[in-house]
């Protein structure tokens, strides 16, 4: 029996861990508070994932040797910016042939480090073990077994199926792919298009306008992804425009929420002293603003949240200079 | 002063007639109902943009005649499969010089052809005259001003730029573009896929399985565009997914609104009864499919939304059927 163990207890970590379960793999979830791990050794998660019902299989513990050990399949499911951190402390439990799964969606601050890279890095694994799960995965309703697909990554294909056999159920399809740059990239940037698109919604604009900032988010990803060496495919699949529009559209994205939040008049802190969880977008928009200049890449919807979230312009503001942009034709 | 022709009169062409009254272009709306044609001089249309003020310049007329003569700008705005009949009458009308626009968006039943295919062929029109507009416009939100962007496509850029500047205004922005074929693909395509996410819905699923849905359709729109010799980049675009997503996201589209009925258990017959104006998706579907196998092209979407239509399977059947393919890799 394939042996998981499940770093992080927030809302994917633990939907996660819970589709594990589910596909008979046994799984260990760490979790920081002695109550929260009790709480999902008793089936729940009442913080984030409140009224559903986790697998009897899934365990909690707060011993994080006790869950890496001799696990097959490590997966890392923290908040971007303390991945590194945290490393310093995991890096030695994990077992030398294990697979290492990032289901993380952000760019580090400072490094504009993918999340594999800082594993790579920070927890000394070799790269044909680290695997990345992403798609159009909200945790709420993965938790609830409604169908999704979603895909894993690995530059090494039989990883990469290590991690699907692991977590594969009837409404839970992992499809494999090598492209780990493309997947990680469509991950974190769709975070920051949602907080855009939550602000147009909160400005009370309808679905024309989010659709287009939807697909304009789409074309400044691609273009990061082409200027880093990630297949164009991938951004127009799951990972890629599939996570951009579940994450955007949904009520249920803490990104985008955040963005509605904001058009309302509220502050970055104010909203963030509120959520229970950290929105990616807020963070990774200054890391990925900072990759993109790196790389010469234009992403002016990027630029425009980043300049709301240090408060230098309203969102109104923004989002009327970026439908007003005056573009001759649709590929300048 | 341009002056424009727009012979139809449902939420498309007289939203569309109004944003060219607004950017100062001398429009006239034919309506067959001599009460519509009042109401549009009167400033309103009751029974497809109920609530919304019509700009003052804007006159209804039931005289074609009247309406296209001396038209620079001609557009057309009826149910794809009644285009063919009433060009028989209009043709003769349309003045040699002017731009026909296209603001259609399905496949003829039985020939397959495109609607600016039917107009070349039954309105004895030159391509290079032969404009189409199409992109995340839901007709409500345009008639109400809110922000959105469009692709207007003709081989001949020049009169692909006299239509956009016959519409533009602060709040509705055209880009134009040379790919007509891919423009009406993405038009006639998404609106069997908002079906099929309509369905998805009707039956009680997230945004999960619809954005994983969008993402299927987007991937069979681009196999077919590939096989009809389109551009990839306008399918990822404001016409291709922009419209997409806008479409299978909106609680204002008919076609999503067709499909979430379906699931309901309500026959396409009740359906079509209780709806005011044509989901042209149900049309569609059989020609898209036709079309498809014509050239070889794989398009499961399309295909399972004709079974429902003809009531072969059920909506329950199809979204599980498309949810549960067994693919290994998600480009097979």
């Amino acid at each position: 029996m394939t042996r998981a163990a499940v770093v992080g207890s927030g809302s994917w970590g633990t939907a996660f861990a819970a589709t594990m379960a589910h596909a008979g793999t046994d799984v260990v979830l760490w979790a920081r508070r002695p109550e929260l791990a009790a709480q999902v050794s008793a089936g729940r998660n009442d913080d984030y994932l409140p009224g559903v019902e986790l697998p009897p299989g899934l365990r909690g513990t707060t011993d994080v040797a006790e869950a890496l050990d001799e696990a097959d399949v490590v997966v890392f499911a923290v908040p971007s910016q303390t991945l590194r951190a945290g490393l310093a402390q995991w890096a030695g439990l994990v077992p030398p042939d294990a697979a290492v799964v990032s289901l993380m969606k952000g760019v580090e601050l400072g490094t504009t480090k993918r999340m594999s890279e800082v594993i790579a890095e920070a927890g000394d694994v070799e790269p044909e073990r680290i695997v990345v799960v992403s798609g159009p995965n909200l945790a709420r309703e993965i938790a609830l077994r409604q169908p999704a697909a979603s895909v894993v990554a690995c530059v090494d294909e039989l990883m990469a199926e290590r991690v699907a056999d692991a977590c594969v159920t009837p409404w839970f399809r992992p499809y494999t792919n090598d492209d780990v740059v493309g997947v990680e990239l469509g991950g974190a940037v769709k975070n920051v298009v949602a907080l855009a698109v939550g602000m147009a919604e909160g400005m009370g604009l309808g679905d024309n306008t989010k659709a287009s900032l939807i697909t304009r988010g789409l074309a400044e990803t691609s273009r990061l992804g082409a200027a880093l060496g990630a297949e164009p495919t991938t951004l127009m699949g799951l990972a890629g425009v599939g996570d951009l529009i579940a994450t955007c559209m949904s009520s249920l994205s803490r990104n985008h929420t955040f963005g509605v939040e904001l058009a309302r008049g509220r502050t970055v802190e104010e909203i963030g002293a509120s959520l229970h969880q950290v929105a990616e977008g807020v963070k990774s928009c200054e890391s990925i603003a900072q990759l993109a200049a790196e790389h010469g890449v234009d992403m002016p919807i990027v630029g425009a949240v980043v300049a709301v979230v240090r408060g230098r312009v309203t969102p109104q503001h923004m989002v009327g200079a970026l439908m007003g942009r005056s573009l001759k034709s649709e590929a300048d």
